[in-house]
């Protein structure tokens, strides 16, 4: 029966496993991960993913729909601790706001566990407009817009997005593109600089 | 002999156009501007170049070499305007380098038709090592490097690449993801909010 369901893989975990439900699609969801981190969206495929997890590729798409829907699913979980970082971000007198945020987003990209599916986000957002839709959605109008709303002052849209814009580019200039001294650089000297400018960006006058 | 030379192209220029020296040169590495443009470094090919500038790819390869000489020389040419520009961001007083900086970087961004290759050259560098590293070597070794030179402060380094993740970071949000408000706000109100922030990276103390 096992071999019937999958008859051509060998060394895969058993159909019980397989369909342990939440379990699988764990792990459909963490092949999802690596497989767009290290090929980015266009390359990846629900095959591959579901070849990776070790199931059909029925169970990817019965699991989550179509491939924009796994990549939603996947940088959902990427940027989960974002998504309820806002509430650290905001809690907080105002004045500390761009320390706090940027001490976030330097936790998440120092950290290699998430820095590697941050990555495959930004890099397929470059690349697919699908996948830069998902960016919008989640990191824009869940992140940014409640930082706006935190500040409460005209154009805070605006300034919410021109601060992620010096964060952004420290992520691209170090993390991606890795130009030196940046990509070197010690984090906790950049974000000395970085803090007072994104608070600036956020709250000056 | 022009058909022999080209048999399976029709409506082409002529065999006496294809190989008229610079004319044909700047044709191919028109084409591998739009190519990379288009397509990104890894999709791109010498075959696909060649055929879009309607010469052989042998030709490519003599102007150019391999792809990632073609890759460079089309990206040198767009950054060329960049690496001319330290001379007019250096010069004047250095309290204002930072709005020069500035404008010069909005630019080149706001002109479409150096906006397409800047995109390419973004693209290419976000998926690719190869064109990261062309891109490590023109921009930061050429432009970077003479900007912190002329700020000659400790440090001059990395604030010159803080104060270019300013820029790249929106460059990224707002052309590439394309996120609102920012993508479509007036050129000149983000200048006026992003130049002392720039300043201030090169030389606030």
């Amino acid at each position: 029966m096992t071999n019937a369901a999958a008859p051509r893989r060998r060394g895969r975990p058993s159909r019980t496993q397989t369909e342990a439900g939440p379990a699988t699609r764990d792990r459909i969801l963490e092949a999802a991960r690596e497989e767009f981190s290290e090929r980015g969206y266009d390359k990846t495929s629900v095959r591959g993913i579901a070849k990776a997890a070790g199931v059909d590729s029925a169970l990817v798409h019965h699991y989550f729909g179509t491939k924009e829907q796994v990549f939603e699913a996947a940088v959902e979980v990427v940027v989960a601790p974002a998504l309820n970082a806002p509430a650290a971000v905001e809690e907080g007198p105002l004045d500390g706001i761009g320390e706090r945020l940027t001490h976030f987003f330097f936790g998440i990209w120092e950290n290699p566990a998430t820095r590697t599916s941050l990555l495959a986000v930004l890099r397929s957002a470059v690349n697919n407009e699908t996948a830069a839709a998902v960016f919008r959605r989640l990191v824009v109008a869940q992140l940014l817009r409640r930082i706006a709303e935190r500040i409460d002052v005209p154009d805070a849209e605006l300034r919410a997005e021109l601060a992620a814009s010096q964060l952004v580019g420290i992520a691209m200039l170090r993390y991606v593109i890795k130009i030196e001294p940046l990509a070197s650089a010690d984090v906790e000297q950049i974000i000395r600089r970085v803090a007072p400018v994104v608070q600036g960006h956020l709250t000056a006058t």
